[in-house]
């Protein structure tokens, strides 16, 4: 789905495309927040046998909202979303740009009123997300980066508050804070790959959605590593992890972009020592 | 430590009190919140081999802060905190009363930056908890509750914000959303017990520490599980839960106000259905 070749995104063209992207986190936001802990809030489980995958009329009207933002703003970009597919952008203005939307990522935490779902959004540039929120309605807190160029860096913001978002050194997993969403994460193996690294760190939480993604950012968590993962759950994390200093690859320690297994840690001597590890799973 | 018999509480006793309950979770909340996420934040570790048990600084401000509220609106009543234990009323002036106080519930949450950690306050007649708050300094909510008698409820305040507190409608666990703080829960016996329940709902999520139990008050969560709690841990919970409508008891449909292993429930169907199997572990 994405170009062979990158676009060249100049700092002022970022400066714009970062403008598009907080319009379309805002208007997930305005579609989103009416439903969240509202009665009678019900899920249709799009999973397969064994595999609750609930989608609600929430994650359907933000994505809805979001396509309508960039339709207007961005015209000539294509568009990967959870929900409704790609569409491509409009005929014969293709920008090389997609915009990559995961309207609610967590919508089991949406359903259960944990604020750690988070509406998601990256932009590729055809070769790599180069630009990414990470947006929590309820709590208020945009989470943003870029993964390179003269604009890498990356902010945490809420309301009128802003600061640079930083990861902290941790030296190995004897020091670290590991998350996962869930216990299981994945096939056996996968699961297996987990526990190992999670019997030498210090500490393993666990339900965080994205958010632990952002907390790797801010700072606060050493370590995330999950498996299964679509496109869509994770481009926008890319350009919030590398932006802010950290590390994130999938578990042999190649590009993530596409999804499936992922790690990413805040620093890159916690990431080679987990990848020891997880590059042994099968 | 407590008391036999209940003190007499009339509604202006109540309303009195849930004024004290708030002023000592506002003492808290200034106290937590300039640690929450701050850098070089560390943690002593007073749990034992195996067992990582952190208090920090912020754990022993706040607790300090709250104690200096008690000390001056309520010189009276007995005071049980997590760090500092237990102190008697001033001599001569004793109510009868008790205020049970965990300054930072899910210390690890507070570390990790999720905002799932909780302030909780509780105020004991000497029978059992009759007030209880549950304070989420990062987002502003306090989820409060009264057990019984005419000032019998639950309402969730965040600003000027406030909504009743009610538990929703769960016919059993095959429609349950299920939450524990650790997959390992307790025991192996209290594993398999946790376990045995998880495989007949509908949804297990992790990670929440007391919010999880806010959640069934805000009828946005049916079950918690847990086990290994202190009195502290618990108390300030009870009310909220009975007070919205839910059932809390130990496992063997006891009273859980001592701690140990709790089962919290928003409909009493669902509640029975999990008993029928957590009071078969050993």
């Amino acid at each position: 789905m994405f170009h062979e070749r990158p676009a060249d995104l100049s700092p002022a063209d970022l400066d714009a495309l970062r403008a598009a992207a907080f319009a379309v986190a805002d208007a997930a936001r305005a579609a989103c927040l009416p439903h969240f802990r509202a009665a009678g809030l019900t899920a249709e489980d799009k999973g397969g046998p064994g595999w609750f995958d609930p989608v609600t009329v929430a994650d359907r009207e933000a994505e809805a909202a979001m396509r309508e933002v960039l339709g207007r703003l961005r015209p000539g970009d294509a568009i990967l979303g959870e929900e409704q597919g790609t569409s491509r952008g409009a005929s014969g203005r293709e920008t090389g740009l997609s915009w990559v939307l995961d309207p609610i990522d967590g919508t089991r935490g949406f359903m259960a009123g944990t604020p750690t779902w988070g509406v998601l959004v990256a932009l590729n540039d055809g070769a790599r997300p180069v630009l990414g929120v990470i947006d929590q309605p309820f709590t208020g807190e945009r989470f943003w980066g870029v993964s390179h160029g003269t604009r890498r860096g990356a902010e945490w913001t809420r309301g009128a508050d802003a600061r640079p978002l930083r990861t902290r050194p941790c030296a190995g997993l004897a020091s670290a804070t590991l998350f996962t969403t869930f216990p299981e994460v994945g096939t056996a193996a996968e699961r297996a790959g987990f526990e190992a690294v999670r019997d030498r760190a210090r500490l393993a939480r666990y339900g965080m959605d994205c958010y632990a993604y952002a907390l790797i950012a801010a700072g606060s968590v050493d370590l995330v590593i999950e498996a299964g993962l679509a496109a869509y759950d994770v481009q926008a994390l890319i350009p919030v992890i590398e932006g802010a200093g950290g590390v994130i690859t999938d578990w042999r320690g190649g590009d993530c972009q596409r999804g499936g297994r992922v790690l990413a840690a805040g620093d890159p001597r916690t990431h080679a020592e987990a990848l020891a590890i997880l590059s042994q799973a099968p």
